[in-house]
């Protein structure tokens, strides 16, 4: 039974694996199950044992996605710092944009979604998950006296992912950003953000 | 002669409209220039006269954005305030952005674009136009006393681009959010990454 159930999950990673090879290469619009199929080396009734349509692939990305989130806000290391601990959840955020196949993956997704309401709300609620942590991490910095009280709590959490979410590939547009060197600008502006006005 | 080029105007202006609701409805790869054509109203040979290929649409695109980007960057009142200009040209930026046509256009291309040098390199050259713009504005901050010296100006132009690019279509990912309730908290995060530390 177990053995049985450890054959179904690495089926169904082999799929998944194919498929984001495929919508990085071609697009999600422009890639058909069959050739999902094909670069899965897996049937097509096969392929449709373990997801029915297209759309059920995206959606298993989703919640593949929210679990790399889930890892991405466990912070084994609470800190005292407010602000060290929004440092550390916005790096982890900015890195895992910038891991290419998950950038150009996100670049796709991101511009079918505005096509299609059911991807869309797969990611808008993975994208919530992350600013309510946020959100309730700065309430907590102002409640504390670590966070400027003047921010909007709401605003503030609203514009760091605003930052974070143009860092998706943003090699792509500036071929000179190598996040290696910008991240201790990325500190630095973060923190004056959110200190308290002296 | 003039009356020509007024019509031969008019032309590129309707292939490159028709073209943008197609690239928007069905995304640049999906999108057959047979389908441009009806969406035109115009045969085959009278569009490739005017843009013998797809590319040559999207750059025509490019172009046109090149001329939008520099209207945004012309500022008629000059301030004696860096800050304040440079949340001008934020502010600009980002309604720009939120334009519902011109955000599902960019990121259709943006996708495109991770696919495609040709465009790419196009987009990256706007992109740079801006940026390099605010390089500027932000040096003679720091020698005008009114920006904080401890910001490197190439990373925060940088990091300041990649909050305009996080905002482009901002609502599909966030339905909630308004930019219109937003700005005044944009333009308090800006004011406070550039000020100088007292």
């Amino acid at each position: 039974m177990t053995e049985q159930t450890e054959k179904q999950r690495a089926k169904k990673k082999q799929i998944i694996a194919a498929a984001i090879r495929c919508f990085v290469e071609k697009g999600f619009h422009a890639t058909s199950t069959a050739e999902i199929c094909k670069a899965a080396g897996m049937s097509p009734g096969n392929l449709f044992h373990y997801y029915p349509t297209k759309n059920a692939i995206i959606e298993a990305i989703a919640l593949q996605d929210q679990a790399d989130f889930a890892t991405l806000l466990q912070l084994e290391q609470v800190t005292d710092s407010t602000i060290e601990t929004v440092i550390t959840i916005m790096t982890r955020l900015i890195q895992l944009y910038n891991e290419p196949t998950y950038a150009r993956l996100s670049l796709e997704i991101i511009a079918e979604a505005s096509r299609n309401p059911a991807i869309n709300n797969t990611f808008i609620k993975n994208e919530k998950i992350v600013r309510q942590r946020l959100v309730d991490i700065l309430r907590h910095g102002v409640s504390n006296g670590q966070i400027d009280p003047e921010l909007s709590i709401e605003n503030t959490a609203s514009w760091l992912m605003t930052i974070a979410d143009g860092a998706i590939g943003r090699d792509l547009m500036e071929p000179e950003f190598h996040l290696a060197d910008r991240l201790g600008s990325f500190i630095y502006i973060i923190k004056k953000i959110l200190m308290p006005i002296k």
